[in-house]
């Protein structure tokens, strides 16, 4: 006989759809680990990142990110239609308000792929949103992933370690920290998925 | 071949033990949440609580309770030797401080089964303990689990029922709230599991 255990509870438990930031420096694998969440089939709306940089070959438009041209990013900045936005070596990235509008109304939580700087601009409006910080095991396996990129010059590929270094000292903004080593995938979607699970488990005070 | 995944990161993670404190009403099943976690086999340490009440049937001395005579518990209360204590139903039960003390040191995580008064004065010794608050799914089941004790009269259920109910309004004091399911306590040690492993992710500033 099947339980069904996703119960009732003698106190009425306010359990609100969560805004999730999984972000941390470039290069600490923020994608893989998202495609990994997918993949493990967790119930999440993922938003998908708008930017107008050029796509690349193994990239799908709508589910990588969405790609637009620089024209159509800059009327989207001005009709003030983006949560944030950032330009960022030179291209622009930026999360679209309607889905994560869309989907807190549908009940569900919203899991969103943003840099750091983004985050902060998330966190200004949404400030109960759940900023999940990923970083790399050791520079060794952090390098090797930007070099896999390979659509880099050395001298840029420097310039974006130098960044993303700085980038790392930015954790105290965060409410969690996961470590995103190589080959551990898997390890870092479960303390993911601990980290939803224990916030809707959270003691919400109701005014 | 077997993959290390807990692992080091390139940021310096404070990962201090945590003082887990696992409450709830009377009746909710705090007992046997807190061995469904011993035989899934968690590595922590559980704190056997003290007390002065005779010892049930069923009951093993230093595993379920430390049994002491009166006579001697007043004396750990007039040495301070406890963390907290509270006469409950006529009952000492108290949580001896060198059990926390040796097992923090250790390095290992410490879980308390406190009832609801204990858990705030476990607050006030640790600011930083991680508060659970267990509540029935329904007042049947609770009703049941109070009746299946078979060790009071009527009278003394009921008036154990509403001590009970009022306890149940406590728990805006907690951290966390898990509904115990009659046959889903899996679900609710998963659910402190994850509690577990997201507080032990979160971004401790230090000073």
């Amino acid at each position: 006989m099947q339980i069904m255990c996703d119960q009732t509870s003698l106190l009425t438990l306010t359990n609100k759809p969560l805004v999730i930031v999984l972000s941390g420096p470039s290069g600490v694998g923020k994608d893989a680990v998202l495609k990994a969440m997918q993949r493990r089939g967790l119930a999440f709306h993922f938003v998908v990142t708008t930017t107008d940089r050029p796509k690349r070959a193994e990239e799908v438009n709508g589910v990588d990110y969405n790609f637009v041209t620089t024209r159509r990013f800059e009327e989207m900045i001005r009709d003030n239609e983006l949560v944030e936005y950032a330009r960022v070596y030179g291209d622009y990235k930026g999360v679209p308000k309607i889905q994560i509008e869309d989907a807190l109304a549908s009940g569900k939580d919203v899991v969103l792929r943003v840099d750091v700087q983004g985050a902060a601009r998330v966190r200004q409006l949404f400030p109960d949103s759940v900023q999940i910080f990923l970083v790399p095991e050791n520079e060794t396996q952090w390098y090797q992933r930007f070099r896999n990129r390979r659509t880099e010059t050395e001298v840029e590929l420097e310039r974006r370690m130098d960044i993303a270094r700085d980038e790392l000292k930015l954790v105290n903004r965060f409410d969690y920290v996961v470590t995103n080593a190589t080959d551990c995938l898997e390890q870092t979607v479960d303390r993911i998925a601990a980290i939803i699970t224990a916030e809707h488990l959270k003691v919400k005070i109701e005014p």
